[in-house]
């Protein structure tokens, strides 16, 4: 079973990976970019075969490892 | 109008940094995890309104900057 975690800064926490990618964008002349935000997304291969479980076992691993909850939020997709 | 791309590694090209967050999952116990690849998404907030022209100018700013199309492959959802 495949999962998709996306991870990224909270609302409100400043980006400046995102501000600098904001920022070659207008010299590169996109200057229709009003605000970037930039996160991780990590895909997992799992062996579980319920979608239930194997959610609850990636909410585990965001909350242990893949985000820093406390700059970061996260999202999970199964299947 | 919100853009999300995805740039993630070809599949093919070695992912050293998913292989890294696969055996510290498997470290902290996680042990139904067969394999990890990590990817980068970036969120723009744009300030075209029509869909199409927005994807046209996603797509050139993936090939001019966001993606190095060498190595890696990216996806768009616009809206």
């Amino acid at each position: 079973m495949k999962a998709r975690v996306h991870v990224m800064l909270k609302d409100g926490v400043l980006d400046p990976q995102g501000e600098a990618v904001r920022h070659a964008l207008g010299s590169l002349g996109f200057l229709g970019v009003e605000a970037v935000r930039q996160g991780k997304v990590i895909e997992l291969e799992l062996s579980a075969t319920d979608e239930a479980a194997a959610e609850v076992e990636v909410r585990a691993m965001c909350e242990k490892l893949l985000a820093n909850t406390v700059i970061e939020k996260y999202t999970i997709e199964i299947g």
